[in-house]
C-alpha cells in the first residue's frame, strides 16, 4: 500500500496526537536527575521488546513503526508545555532545566527497527533506540504506547485472517466499541495491515486509503412504516429513459415470491419492505440490506428477494444481505438456497452472484468455526473482539536500557523473567534452502555475523541451555536504520507498510 | 472537580479529535437514502443503553458526556471530508446531497442525558438523542465510541476503589499498556472520575487538572554504575549554608546500616546506591526510589536506608520506597519492619511516616487481597487491568432508534436480547425514607411521572413479569437536557465531572 504525500500530511497531523508530554511523570523527574548530574547527553541504548508472544500464541506481527517515526520526527516541547512540567516538577528544580527541556529534540536519536507488519517473536529487541540518555529515557512511553496496541491489534487481525482462511473477505467494523477514538482507528488501520480487506470506519479511508464498506443499520430499516414513505417511488432502468412506478412492480414481485416461496403476506414487515426499496432507489447497484430485523424467514429475506427482482428486471444487480443475529451458518445456508431457487426459477443469473455478509460478535474461534461448519458466507464482519482483543487486550513491550557509555546494563529482578539481557545486540533471520525463515538469531552486536552455509551454534530463548547446531542456506538482518539523527530515512519515509500476511 | 477555561479550550482542540468522519460507512449511505426519499428531516428519537452491567457486575458509571458535548458542539463536515465522501459513495449519489453535508450540524439536536459519573445499570436509556433522522442517524458510531471505552474504564476504575477500600492511594499508570494514545488518555481522565487519586500521565495532568506522580524506573537505576558518576558530590542541609560530602557521608551511613541489618557490603549494588544518591541530590524532598532493581534485602532496601539516613541528617525528609516485583505483601512487611528498626536505632522520626509504593501487574481481585492479607503498602499504582480492563475489554453500548415522527419504533431479533423497547422514555431514580437509591425505573415518556409518597407499580427489567409494588420517599428525574438546538446548556458547560465514587 502507497500513501501519497497528502496523506503524510494528513497523518503528520493525526498524530500530532501523540504529543511529548504524553508520557509518565517519572521520565521527567529521572531526565532532571541525569541532567543535574550532568549525564543527560551520556550516549545510552535501550531495547523494545516483548517477554511473551500474544493471545497464548506463537507469534505477533510488529507494527506501530510509522507513528513512531512521526512522533520523534515532531517530538518537541512548547513553552505551554514547560510551563505546565513547571508546575508539577519539585519547586526545587533548576530552571535552567527547563530551557534545556524547550530546546530538545531528536537530533541526537537514531533509532534501528523490523519493519512494520514484520512476524516476530518473543524477546527479540524489535527496536533499538539510541541516542543521549535523558533523551531515549524521555521517549520511552510514548513509543511503548504506539507499539503496544498497533502490535497487538495487527497480531490479533492475522489470527483472524489464519483462521478465516484466505478466500473470505474480512470487514473490521469495531470502531464503536473500540477504547477511545483513536482506538478505534488505530484498530481500523493495523488490522488492515494484518490482513483485512475493509474496513467501515471512514476516516480510516480518508487518512490511510483503507477501503471502506458499509450499507445500512436495524435503524434504518425500523425507521419504515409503510410503503407511502418510499420517495421517489419510481426508478429509472439502468438504460432506460423513462421512469418505471416501482411500487406496484414490487407488490407484483412480492406476492409472486411469496406464492413461490410459500411465504405469508400477513408476516411480512411492510416497513421493511419501505426502508428496502427505498435504499434500492437511492442506490440500485448496491443493494445489501440487513435483512433480520424482523425474521429472516418470514419477512426480510423475501422482501430482499422482491426487490432484487425488480432491480434485476430494471438491469441493475443487486448485491447480496447481511445476516447480524442468530445462527449465521444455518441461515446463510436457507439464503443461499432460497438465492437459488430464486435464481432458477425466475431465471435471474444476477442470483447466482448474490453475497452474504454475517456479523454478530464474531470471535477467531468461531471465526475457525466457520471452517468446519457448513455454511454460504463470503464476507464477515468482526467488531468487539478484533478491536479489543477481548482475549489479551494488552501487549506487553517493555524498553529497556542495555547500553550506557558503551558500557553494557542489566536488570536483575525478584522476578527472574523481568531480568535483562545486557548489550546492543544484532537480530538475524536465518533462512533455509526451501526459502523459508526457521530461526531468528539474537546476538551482541559486536560478534560477527552468521554467514549463509556456515553452521553456528546457539541457544534456544526460553528452553532449556543445550546449545543446537544450525546452518542457514540465507541470512537477512532484520533490523534497519529508520531514523537517523533526528531525519526518517529514505524508504523509511512513513510511508510504507509491508503487508505480512495477507 | 472545576475545569477553568482555558482547560476547556486545550479539550476542545483534543477533541476535535473525533472528528464527524470517524464513524462506520453506513452512516452516510443511509443519510443518503433518507435524504434522497426526502425523509432527513423528520423529528426522530434514539436511546444510547447496555444490555449487560459490565465485569459480571451489578453496576456501571456512566462517563463520556463531556466528550460527547465537544463533539456535538463542533459536529461539521469540512470541505475535504466532503470530497472524500464523493469519492467513497457510489457514483449516482447526487450531488446535492453533499451541499447538504457540507451545511449541517447539530442545531437541531437535543440530547438529554444521565450525569457524568453516575452510577447507572444495564438496559437503563443514558442517553435520548433528538432531531432530525438523517442528523442523529449520523451521530452514532462516534457517541457510542465516546461512551463506551469512558464509562467501561471509569467503572473498571470504581471497582478496583472498591476492591482497595476508602483509604488506601491509587495511582493510574496504565499509558503504555493502553489501547492507543488516547486510549490512555482517557483511561487517566476516567479512572480519575472512577476514584484513583493519581496519574503517572502528564498530559491528562496539563488538560484535565488530574494530580501527577512518579519518580524513577529501573532504566534509572541500571544506567549507574558507581558513586564515581554522581555530580555534584555535596549537598547543602535544608536550612543549611555550606555543601556537605555527600559521598563520605553516604558511605558511612551505609556502613552503620549494614552493620545494623547484618547486610553484606559485597553484596550491595554501588550502581544502585550512586543512582539513589544522585536521585536524592537533584530532588532531595521527593526522595521514593523503586528499589527492587537488583535484589530488595540485599540491595536495594539498604541503599534506601543509608541514602534515607543522609537526608534525615540533612533535614530533608525522604518520602519512601518502590516495589516492583515478586510478593508485594510479604516484602512490604520486611520494609516496614526495617523502616521502624532503623527510626527507633538512629532515632530518626521521619521513617516512621516513610510509604511503601507496591506496583507490579496489580488486578481487581489481588487488589481486593490486599484486604486479607497482612501488609503495609500505602500506595497502589495500577497499570494495564485497569486501563485494557483485562476481565472485560468492551461495553457494549447501542444506540437504538426508539420514535420517528411521534411514531414509536422498535426492533425485532432473532436473539430476543437484542429486542428494543419502543418509545421514548423517562427515567426516575426512586429514594427510600433513608436517603438511599433503591430503584430507576424506566416510563414512557407521556406518563405521568412517579410522586413520592405515592405507591406504584412496576416490572423488574430481565426478571420474570410479575409486577412489583413500591412507595419513593423521594423521586429524581435521572436525565437533563444537556444540549438543546446546537447548544449545551448552562451547567453543562463542559466543565462539569461528577465523582460518583470516591
Amino acid at each position: 500500500m502507497n500513501l501519497t504525500p497528502a496523506i503524510i500530511n494528513r497523518q503528520g497531523e493525526m498524530f500530532g496526537r501523540a504529543p511529548p508530554l504524553l508520557t509518565d511523570l517519572y521520565q521527567f523527574t529521572m531526565a532532571y536527575a541525569y541532567w543535574r548530574a550532568g549525564r543527560h547527553q551520556e550516549p545510552a541504548v535501550f531495547e523494545l521488546f516483548f517477554r511473551d508472544d500474544p493471545f497464548g500464541g506463537a507469534f505477533s506481527l510488529f507494527a506501530g513503526l510509522h507513528d513512531c517515526l512521526l512522533f520523534l520526527r515532531s517530538f518537541r516541547f512548547t513553552d505551554e508545555d514547560v510551563e505546565f512540567l513547571r508546575s508539577v516538577l519539585p519547586p526545587v528544580t533548576d530552571p535552567a532545566f527547563f530551557q534545556f527541556l524547550r530546546g530538545l529534540d531528536c537530533s541526537g536519536v537514531t533509532l534501528r527497527s523490523i519493519p512494520e507488519g514484520t512476524v516476530v517473536f518473543a524477546r527479540v529487541p524489535l527496536m533499538e533506540v539510541a541516542g543521549p540518555l535523558a533523551v531515549v529515557q524521555l521517549l520511552e512511553t510514548s513509543l511503548l504506547c504506539l507499539v503496544n496496541y498497533a502490535s497487538l491489534v495487527c497480531s490479533n487481525a492475522a489470527r483472524f485472517r489464519l483462521a478465516a482462511g484466505p478466500k473470505r473477505k474480512l470487514l473490521e467494523m469495531g470502531l464503536r466499541r473500540a477504547q477511545g477514538p483513536d482506538g478505534g482507528l488505530t484498530a481500523s488501520r493495523y488490522t488492515h495491515v494484518g490482513g483485512f480487506d475493509l474496513t467501515s470506519n471512514v476516516q480510516a479511508g480518508f487518512l490511510f486509503g483503507i477501503p471502506v464498506a458499509g450499507t445500512m443499520a436495524h435503524s434504518y430499516v425500523t425507521s419504515f412504516t409503510s410503503l407511502a414513505e418510499v420517495r421517489p417511488q419510481t426508478l429509472v432502468a439502468l438504460n432506460g429513459a423513462d421512469p418505471v412506478d416501482i411500487i406496484s412492480l414490487t407488490k407484483d414481485w412480492l406476492s409472486r415470491v411469496c406464492e413461490f416461496l410459500g411465504g405469508e403476506p400477513g408476516k411480512i414487515c411492510e416497513g421493511e419492505l419501505a426502508a428496502f426499496l427505498s435504499y434500492a432507489i437511492a442506490y440500485p447497484q448496491n443493494f445489501l440490506p440487513v435483512i433480520d430485523s424482523y425474521s429472516v424467514g418470514c419477512s426480510g429475506l423475501l422482501n430482499f428477494c422482491a426487490v432484487a427482482l425488480v432491480l434485476c428486471e430494471l438491469d441493475y444487480r443487486p448485491v447480496g444481505v447481511r445476516l447480524d443475529s442468530g445462527d449465521l451458518c444455518r441461515q446463510s445456508l436457507d439464503v443461499r438456497r432460497v438465492f437459488r431457487l430464486c435464481g432458477e426459477h425466475f431465471s435471474v443469473s444476477a442470483f447466482d452472484s448474490l453475497i452474504i455478509v454475517g456479523t454478530n460478535n464474531i470471535t477467531e474461534q468461531s471465526m475457525a468455526e466457520l471452517n468446519n461448519k457448513e455454511n454460504e458466507i463470503d464476507v464477515v464482519g468482526v467488531g468487539t473482539h478484533l478491536v479489543t482483543c477481548t482475549r489479551q487486550p494488552s501487549l506487553g513491550c517493555v524498553y529497556k536500557l542495555v547500553e550506557v557509555r558503551g558500557i553494557p546494563r542489566m536488570k536483575i529482578s525478584e522476578d527472574p523473567e523481568k531480568s535483562t539481557v545486557p548489550g546492543r545486540k544484532a537480530v538475524y533471520r536465518l533462512v533455509d534452502a526451501e526459502g523459508r525463515p526457521f530461526l531468528d538469531l539474537v546476538c551482541l552486536a559486536v560478534e560477527s555475523p552468521p554467514e549463509a552455509g556456515v553452521s553456528l551454534s546457539c541457544y534456544p530463548l526460553m528452553c532449556d541451555s543445550s546449545l543446537v547446531s544450525v546452518t542457514p542456506a540465507q541470512v537477512t538482518c532484520l533490523r534497519q536504520e529508520v531514523f537517523t539523527k533526528g531525519q526518517v530515512r529514505t524508504g523509511c519515509d512513513c510511508a510504507q507498510i509491508t503487508v505480512a500476511v495477507s
